[in-house]
This record gives structure tokens, C-alpha cells and sequence, in this order.
């Protein structure tokens, strides 16, 4: 039945040599990789008015100069990736360009927080979308946890399918959400032109605000350059892109930039001139919108697409977390798991384990934006910071032709992200203080996996001399319940094998039992010796493992073999096994991980 | 580190020997066995008041005939348990007398009823315990749930030690509350006689009253008769009195009777003469003693006593549900697991369910007594009626000297018991339905694990002639997954069994790999035949199962035996196990229950 289900909801398996490379161009590249840096512009202007309330909505005005510190800060990490994309053609994430370039450890700080910041990227934008929806229908509000878990389940079972198959469905909505915020940007200038605007609603630029601080203020830059979440993005990805893929892969990242820019500045400008003030239930694109059109259609457009652009940018999370996973696997910084295909080709372990960590962060958070971003916005600019600082040793250590420019650029890039980093850490050190504590234990985990793989990979391998112990013989020991088709069973094949030795074993819960299975025993089976085991505290595990310990010892003295053959009866239906007592599982699991025997089952089918 | 908090909990483990059999004074036997019923009292007369009070507070006199018809009610009942103390010296439950003279289904209703209600009776004791200490300390009001459910980890922790060897102290707290309630009633009618209680509080007896009816009378007799609840107690445990037991048993029983008419009716004349209505947050035995004696020491006093013997009550669940299950998984009716004794002997699996049931209960139903009692009742009177009508028929059947008296005395009882029973049903049927479908669930799960566990029985028994095959020889497969130390420390294992043939099994994922490991293969074990299958969905399982299959066709048509020999290599710390595929689990848990082949695991242990 759960296979069943399993067809239903993700499809038919498919083949390994299924796995098609599908090369993008460029209009598709830009709206599948950009959806989670444009989508930011749903919620990064909202944090800036959000840090400049704490002091008064006069404080207003200075989102403009700080959102001007923002795109100078786009223009910077647009030129540093570009530099990336052409010198990391094979995909140049934070983790590759750290580890190359700066060491292990680098590369581990940057894949650590890489990876809570994918898993922080679902929870940000669904929880986002599921803003712009529960602004859209105020009735919809107080539910805004079971609609965000809704949508996480929906994007992981679709990417269980595999998503690439739909990847050009995937494309519509980026460009819908870009001409729905171009709409909304031209008529809401338009009617500022034409006067429909009363310009009583801001203070004008330059107002002396009284309370306002240069911690404030760094802290609503900080908040608002979360807008630039997502622009590593196309540097991951470039082999995607069709030939000649660096250049296709700049060019596309440029034209982000630009879009982003663009959208970017018309919202913070509207928002200004609008005097929109942040609010728990109506985001900021919504107020603008509203105040622009009114609730019409185009009102639910503009939200509708908002909401589709940010479930897409959790998408992207989707695809970067497996991808990141696979490449800390092959470096067997974490499990294996994370290296296997599912039946659709995806790697489903990293699918399924990025669905549900986000949905406790969902959980934990009750759907916040606004307590979430601080904590992404971090795990963002961090691997920004390693990275750009990775391309600055590189072109350090190798000079190649016209490398001056090339480091200016990722300089810059460096010490922008770092001081954004770095800002984060003072202004709002309340809400990102646990990433100093989780990145030191998920780097020390790391390296403890990784020292355990290696040390399993040295006492398999062939290559160490370990000379094999020749066996002389078997001693086969068979722990009996009862004098049952299923020990005869059992007691016939263990025969037929002909050890050296076959000894079963029963364990007597009282002394009357004892005697009698004894004397019942050797008129069934009297060629099988039988040792009986009294048991005080009606355990049939403890007798057991020390009557195996006494044989296992003396048997190992002659280079015998133990081996443990337990006889079990396997119901006809599943939920039959709840009805009897499970002791052969406990034997075995007890046995096999805890003494030097081998284990056998030989399994009796019941028929009825 | 499991165990060791295990045994910090609930001590060493005891040997089996070191179960005593303490015999109970009538003095020790009337405190344990009858806290259930006295403790009734604390809840019981305030249901009344709540139907009551749903007419007007004028119809509370009602509540004086109606506690005159439970006390005619609780001395039939009396009556007829006594018949039963002495017909089943050795414990008469409703489910051995039902089932002796009603056959079996009327002995599984009364089983199945009482199940659910010795949860019931957890849940409501410990839940009116609580509420009996919200009423003390209003600030607990809001953590009912979490209270009650604390209680109950207490006390099936405390089962789980085995309360046996402190049963001494358990008689305590109800003699403490037994003194409370006489002190409250005697100085409540001191109070009364000497006109220190204003005689307008109430409505005299016989005031017309509009919109009172039949049905609310009948519903609050119903509600009200919860105060009956447990008197069967002393029937059940009639093994556990001091010689000669009938008839100290019967005795307890009369002074338990005594106790319970003097307390409930006490209760019920005081609630009345003060006019007290029942309130959410405040018990009616509260107000009493509050009116009575201001919140001083007293009050506290009978709070707390009325806590602890409701808590007591919730304990005499905790010991008839274990046995009550022990019996009816002798029978077969129940899985096994219910007869085996714990490490300090008590039914360790019965206590722990019964925990966990009644912590549902608690919080599906917000811990609200009032919500909980109809279907306790019912559950109680159900089998009260069963076990009475069976002892009407053994009378009829065996008719001994003087059995007229003992019929009629039956015949009462069954036939009260049946009215109230039937009563709850029409009154009370919103909250009663799930009774009605219930009961017939568990009565037919009850059936199929019988007739499961008989089918067991005769296709294990040796009487049934089926001969067994003569295994000619075997046939070994093993999976391997690479050249290692495991997969070579199995091989020697297999060729030390000399088995008839040895099949070594790659499942290769890609082409290459696979031509690279056969041709290795030949150079590393020229004597092991391989096979090499090829996956096209990465699946290890479905390939192997095929191939196995497949051999297992061919081997079983010349009578060969199949066994699949795994390699494992066991980490030397349990949490390594996370960072390795479990595909040895995998195929053996697969092989073992789906074919027909002996699975054994051959265990490599890591040194580091």
C-alpha cells in the first residue's frame, strides 16, 4: 500500500541513463536561477521601513539613502560573481571557491551555513509568499503556519517527481511577477507625475528625524540588503547554461542585477512616497498596491504572483541543498546517503530532509519573515564573504593576465559582505547569535564524519595486511522455545550443513519446565545435545549471551566458528507480528552487534 | 545509558521467587480496595447538581430523592456483590463470571468494556484529583492537562516499580480522607443545627419547579449513580484477603458500603442545605469546606486528602487492568506480550499502555471530569449488569440450598444495573455513542487474535503430520558490494561450511564497473563463482530479490536449501550507524518475511 502511494504521489521509477542534461538559454536561465534573488524584493524593502518604525515614521526617508548603500552593494557582488563565473566554470559555489582557495575549513564554514541557509531559504520565502496571501484574503490570517507547511509538502513531493521535466512551467511566473512589479512601479509613478499623490504623505528628504543613530541605521541597511539573498545563484549553475556557457552565465547575471535593481529601487521609492508603514498583516508590496489600484484584479495579480515567485525561490532551495549535500558527500563530510538517486533520479534523502527541517523552522518561527531574515541574511553573506575572499588568494597566488582589475572587484565584494556580515553580528546579535553556535558544531561534525569514514575505508581495504584467521571448524548453537514444526524445521538444516557441533539451547523460566522439556527432549531429538538454561529474572537474552560468550570463547581458542541459527515462524500477514513476542529480532540484533557470532534466521512460513 | 535510567526509575530487577504474597487485613483490605469507590464521592454528587442546574437552581431539592434512590441503588449492589465474593472465592470479574454463565461473547463485552474503563478510571481520578487542586490553588487554573498527565507518569512509574512492597502507605491517605469528609459533614451539620447556615440558601423540598421533567430527573440519577463507581473493587481481589477470605472479603465489603452511603449522602445534604452551585473552576466538595471553614488549614486538609485519594483511586486502575488483561491474554483474546512480567514483576506492558491510554484520554478530553464521566459510568454499569444477570443464571442452573435469596438479591441488582445502564444510553447518548461502537470493534479484534493465535498453534504443533523435507544440500549466495576485508571474512566463513555451491552477487549501477569488478573478481577469488547484476533503477533489493528467486526455483526442485550470507561490518559506536547505508538490514528484513530462503549476517566489528 505505501509503494502505492508512493507511485501516486512522486511517479513511476525511472532508469539511470533517464537522467537527461537539459541545457538552458539564457531567458530561461534568467527565470529559473533568479527567483530567489528577484523574489527578495518582496520582503527586503519591508525590512528597512521595519528597523527605521523602531524610531518614527518620519525615519522614513532614510530607506532611500540606504537603499542607494544597497544597490551600490548589488553592483559590487554582480562584478565579484562575474569574476567567479568565468574562473569557476564548472560551478563556482561558496563551498568550491572556499575550500580551493582559502582551506578545508573555510570551505566547511561556508558549506555549514550553506546549508541551513538553503534550509532557511525555503522557510524565509514560503513563509513570505504565505504573506502575501494572508494579505490578499485577511480572513486567511492566524492559519499562516498550516499554509506555509502546505506549500513546503507541495514543492517536496513535486521535487521528489523531479522537477526539471516542468522546468520551462517554471519560467512563466518569474516574468509574470516581473511585469506585475513593472506595472505597479510605471502607475505608481505615473500618478505621482500626475499628482495623484498627496505628497503630504512623507517627510521629505533630509528631515532631521530626533532618536535616529548610526546603529539604526546600519542595522536597516543590513536588514534591507536581505533583498540580495539569491544573486550567488547563476555562479552554481553554469553548467546548465548552453554553450558558450560562462559567457551566457555573465550575461544572464547581469541582466539579474539589472531587473533587480529596477524592482528594487521602485519599491523602496513607492514605499516612501506612499509613507507606507510596515504592518504585522499587510505587507509593503500590498500596501502599495492596494493604494495603487485599489483590490481589483490587478491587486490580486500583483499578489498572486508575488506569492508564486516566492514558492519558486523556495524551489531553489530544492535544487542548491541536494547539490551542496552530494558534494560535502563525495567529500565524506556527511553521510552517504545524501550521494544516492531516488526512484526519480533526484537525491530524494536531501529532498526529504530539507522539507522537513524547514518545516520545523516553520514551526518554530510561526511563519515570521520578519524573525527569520536576520538568521538567513547572515548565512547568506558569510559564504559571500569567503568566497569573494577565496577569488582575492586566487588571483593573489596565480596572476594571471589582467588580474589587478579582477581582484579590485572581488575586494570590493569581500569587504562589502564582510562588513554587511559583520554588521549583522553587532545590530542584531539577539537574533543571530545561533549561528555562532551551530557552525562550530557543524564543522567539528564534519570533520568527525569524515574521520570515521576514513578510518572504516582503512580497516576494509584489502591493501592492510591482516591476515585472515583460517577456520577449523563450525559449532552451531540453537536457542529453542519449544518442541515445534519450526525447530524441526531449523534442527534439519543446520544438520544438513553437518557442522562440527550443534548444541540448542532452551531457557526455563521455572524448574518444573526445565525437567520436563529435558525428558521430552531427548526422546524428539536425541542426537541434538541440549543445554537448558535457567533464567531468574525471565530474561532469555542475558543466559543466552553468556552461555554464547562461554562457547564463543572456548571455540575461538580452536579457531572454531559460533555460529547463532535462530528458528522463526513468519506470519502470514504483517500486522500479525504484533501478536507475538519478538525475541528472535532481540537475539539477533543483540548477538550481531555485540559478540563475534554469526547469525542465522531460518524462517518458517506460516500458511494461515 | 537507557538502562541505566530504567533502573534509576524503577529499581534492580527482581527475581522471579521474590514475588511475595502479601494477604490483606480487613483494616489494609478496606483502605486499597475501596479508594476507587470513596473516592467517588468527590465527583459523584456534583454531577447531579450539574443536570440540575441546567433547569434552575430551584430544582437543586431534587437532588435529595434522587441521592435516596442511588443509596437504594448502592445497597442492591451491595447485596449482589456479596453473592458474588462467596460463589467465586477466587475472584469473580465480571469477565470470569460472564463469561462462566453468559458464554463467551458476554464475558468479551464485559471484558472489552472494562478495559477501556479502567483507563477511564485513570483519567477521571486523576482529572477530578486536579481539579480538586486548581480549586485549592486558582492560580494552577489553565495546566489541568499538564498536572493530571504528570500524575499519571507518577503513578505508572510507581507501578512500575511494583507498589506492593509500600502498600502500607497507600492505606494512609484513605483513612485521612475518610476522617476529612466526616469532620466537613459534622461540622457542616453542626452548623446546620445550630442556625449558623442561613436556611434561605436553599429551596425547600417540594417547591414546584418549571421545565423539570422525567428525562432530567433520569439523567441526573444517572450522572449522579458515578458515585458507584468501583464498589466491585473488593469482588475482583477476594485472593488477596487473609483466611478465611469470603468472609472477610464480605465484611469489607458491608463497611465500605457503609462508608460510601454516610459520605455520598453527607456530601449530597450539605451541597443542597448551603444552595452550592456547580462552578468550572471551583469543585462542589470545595465550596463546601470553604463555606464551612474559610480557606484555613481545614480546608487544605480535605483538598489535599481528596487529591491524594482520587490519585489512589487512579491506582486501583493500575492494578485491575494489568490482570484483567493478563486473563484475557491467557484466553488468547490479547496479544501475549500482556503476560509477561517486568524486570521488578509487575505486568510491565499492561501498566505502561494503560499509562499512555489514559494520557490520550486526558488530553483529547482537556481533562475535564464532567466530559469524561458518562462514558465511565457506562462502562462501569455495563458489566455490572452482565455480571449480575450471570449470577442470576448460575442460580437458576445450580440451584443450591437457600438460592432463592441469592437470585433475588441478583435479580435486583442486575435489573437496577440494567436501568441505569439504559438510562445513560437514552439521556446521555451524545457522549455515550462511542460505546456502542467500540464495543463491538474490540469484541471482534478479540475474536480474530484468537482465531490468529489457534492458527498459529496447529501449524507449529507436531501432531500435525506434515514431513518434513530432506534437505540434499546447499546452495550459499552472497551479496557483496566491493573487495574488502568484510566481504573476504565472509567468503572464508561460507567455504568453511562447504556448502554444495557458493555464489557470490555484485549489483553493479553502471557498465564499467561492472566489466572493472569481474575482472578483478577473478584475480582475487578465481574459486568463487560471481555474478554480476546489472540495476537500471539503482535498487540493490529488486535485483538481488529477482536472482534469489530465481535459485531458490531451481534449488527447491532438488530439494537444495537457499542461504543468503550477508556481510556486515559493525561500527564500533552505535551512532556510526547513521552514516552507512543499511542495506544489509534491508535485504535481510526483505529475504526473511517475502522468501523462503535462511538469511544469515556475518559480522565484521570495526576496531576504531
Amino acid at each position: 500500500m505505501f509503494s502505492s502511494i508512493k507511485r501516486l504521489l512522486i511517479g513511476r521509477p525511472l532508469k539511470s541513463h533517464e537522467l537527461g542534461e537539459q541545457k538552458l538559454n539564457k531567458t530561461k536561465a534568467l527565470a529559473i536561477l533568479s527567483s530567489d534573488a528577484l523574489s527578495s524584493v518582496a520582503y527586503g524593502p519591508e525590512q528597512i521601513l521595519i528597523v527605521l518604525f523602531t524610531i518614527s515614521s518620519a525615519a522614513f526617508w532614510y530607506s532611500i539613502p540606504i537603499a542607494v548603500g544597497i544597490l551600490i552593494l548589488l553592483t559590487a557582488l554582480i562584478l565579484s560573481y562575474r569574476q567567479i563565473i568565468y574562473a569557476y566554470p564548472h560551478g563556482g559555489g561558496a563551498y568550491v571557491v572556499s575550500k580551493s582557495n582559502l582551506g578545508e575549513n573555510a570551505g566547511l564554514i561556508a558549506g555549514g551555513s550553506l546549508l541551513v541557509d538553503y534550509i532557511l531559504t525555503v522557510a524565509v520565502s514560503v513563509s513570505s509568499g504565505t504573506d502575501a496571501i494572508t494579505s490578499a484574503f485577511p480572513a486567511l490570517h492566524g492559519y499562516n503556519v498550516e499554509i506555509a507547511i502546505t506549500f513546503v509538502i507541495f514543492i517536496t513531493i513535486l521535487n521528489l517527481r523531479g522537477v526539471t521535466e516542468s522546468a520551462s512551467v517554471l519560467s512563466y511566473p518569474v516574468y509574470l511577477f516581473v511585469l506585475a512589479l513593472f506595472i505597479l512601479i510605471a502607475v505608481g509613478i505615473y500618478k505621482i507625475v500626475t499628482g495623484g499623490v498627496s505628497p503630504q504623505l512623507h517627510t521629505p528628504i533630509g528631515t532631521p528625524v530626533a532618536g535616529i543613530s548610526l546603529f539604526i541605521l546600519l542595522r536597516a541597511f543590513a536588514s534591507g540588503s536581505s533583498a540580495l539573498t539569491g544573486v550567488e545563484a547563476i555562479s552554481n549553475a553554469i553548467p546548465n547554461f548552453k554553450d558558450p556557457a560562462p559567457k551566457n552565465a555573465a550575461k544572464t547575471l547581469m541582466a539579474m542585477g539589472a531587473l533587480l535593481a529596477i524592482l528594487f529601487s521602485g519599491i523602496v521609492f513607492l514605499a516612501y512616497y506612499y509613507g507606507i508603514s510596515p504592518s504585522e498583516k499587510v505587507t509593503v508590496v500590498s500596501q502599495i498596491a492596494e493604494d495603487t489600484f485599489g483590490r481589483n484584479f490587478i491587486y490580486f495579480f500583483i499578489q498572486g504572483t508575488t506569492a508564486l515567485i516566492l514558492v519558486l525561490a523556495a524551489n531553489t532551495g530544492y535544487s542548491a541543498f541536494p547539490l551542496l549535500a552530494v558534494n560535502l558527500a563525495k567529500d565524506k563530510f556527511i553521510p552517504r546517503m545524501f550521494l544516492i538517486r531516488g526512484d526519480r533520479l533526484g537525491y530524494s534523502n536531501g529532498i526529504i530532509i530539507l522539507g522537513i527541517a524547514s518545516i520545523l523552522l516553520i514551526i518554530a518561527f510561526h511563519a515570521t519573515t520578519e524573525h527569520l531574515i536576520p538568521l538567513y541574511a547572515i548565512g547568506v553573506f558569510l559564504p559571500f564573504t569567503l568566497s569573494q575572499s577565496g577569488m582575492m588568494v586566487k588571483w593573489l597566488r596565480e596572476k594571471p593576465k589582467g588580474w589587478v582589475p579582477k581582484f579590485i572587484a572581488n575586494t570590493t565584494g569581500a569587504a562589502i559582505s564582510f562588513t554587511v556580515t559583520f554588521i549583522f553580528l553587532i545590530t542584531k546579535f539577539s537574533q543571530v547569535w545561533p549561528i555562532l553556535i551551530f557552525l562550530p558544531i557543524i564543522v567539528y561534525l564534519f570533520h568527525r564524519i569524515r574521520k570515521h569514514y576514513k578510518a572504516v575505508g582503512d580497516q576494509l581495504s584489502l591493501k592492510t595486511c591482516e591476515s585472515p584467521v583460517t577456520i577449523k571448524g563450525n559449532v552451531m548453537i540453537v536457542p529453542v522455545a519449544g518442541m515445534t514444526h519450526v525447530v524441526e524445521n531449523t534442527l534439519n538444516y543446520v544438520k544438513s550443513l553437518s557442522p562440527d557441533q550443534i548444541i540448542a539451547v532452551y531457557v526455563a523460566f521455572d524448574r518444573e519446565a526445565e525437567k520436563q522439556f529435558e525428558e521430552k527432549w531427548k526422546t524428539w531429538q536425541p542426537d541434538v545435545r541440549l543445554v537448558t538454561l535457567y533464567s531468574y529474572y525471565r530474561s532469555i537474552i542475558n543466559p543466552l549471551r553468556k552461555f554464547v560468550d562461554i562457547v564463543e570463547h572456548k571455540a575461538s581458542e580452536g579457531n572454531y566458528r559460533v555460529t547463532v541459527v535462530i528458528p522463526q515462524f513468519i506470519p502470514k500477514k504483517g500486522w500479525h507480528n504484533f501478536l507475538h513476542n519478538q525475541s528472535s529480532l532481540l537475539i539477533r540484533t543483540f548477538l550481531l552487534y555485540r559478540r563475534n557470532v554469526v547469525v542465522a534466521t531460518v524462517p518458517y512460513h506460516l500458511k494461515k
